[in-house]
């Protein structure tokens, strides 16, 4: 849709895509903060997840656990915290964000004042890392789950 | 599990439950703010939606975004917020929170400083239309979806 940013833009460095969804890695302050964060995002422009049909939330909820699944391995935080919000930009995406007890905003959301606006993040995985765990979780996830 | 409250207290007044979860309505301040704000609680006490096999995160998620079709329909509001954070509580629940462009936070996240803190919210729907509305809601979508 025009003047909509998550249709003219990817948002990040792209990890994964197929026909209906993208991950990719959240760059600039959120990232660095909240190492490996990750969007996935709805290619075509669809304000509510309840717009979509059950077989296209089912296809994006299993990318959006995946994800999860993937940055649990990868990064080993302490909690993940999954958000489609839109506010700001009412195109379906899922934020899918590792949570450490010593974070910039732990045991609060991210979007809260920050608690340690002083802390020093953990190194952010590599987008090499990111690209190969993804792929083999999502498609190990669309093998039919555990 | 001892000590957690999510296993100990309802969390809400409850709107609709079976075996694997339960959906309550939020009473308190946030309740107040975002009228209809509803959570979708999983019953057994699990941590991470990637923790769940992969019919039982089907099963809960049909379940959310049955209360969010449902929350769209009785309040009409101009977005839905969804969510599974649990940093405080790490027992799997879902916040489904209709918002609106003049509520106390729009279009920041409801966690985030408010910047209407002297909003008037809407009337909350009553506990019987909720109730009603969220069990033919979730009766429609187990038969298959749209």
């Amino acid at each position: 849709m025009s003047g909509c940013e998550l249709c003219e833009i990817v948002g990040g460095e792209l990890v994964w895509q197929d026909e209906a969804c993208r991950v990719v890695r959240v760059d600039g302050a959120e990232g660095a903060d909240f190492p490996g964060f990750c969007r996935v995002i709805w290619q075509r422009h669809v304000r509510e997840m309840s717009d979509l049909t059950d077989a296209e939330r089912r296809h994006l909820m299993t990318v959006v656990f995946a994800v999860e699944l993937a940055l649990r391995e990868l990064c080993q935080p302490d909690k993940i915290n999954l958000a489609s919000l839109g506010n700001v930009t009412p195109h379906v995406h899922w934020h899918v964000i590792p949570r450490w007890q010593d974070d910039r905003n732990f045991p609060a959301p991210i979007w809260a004042e920050p608690r340690r606006p002083d802390h020093v993040a953990r190194p952010a995985p590599s987008l090499e890392a990111l690209r190969t765990r993804v792929s083999a979780t999502i498609s190990a996830e669309q093998g039919g789950g555990h």
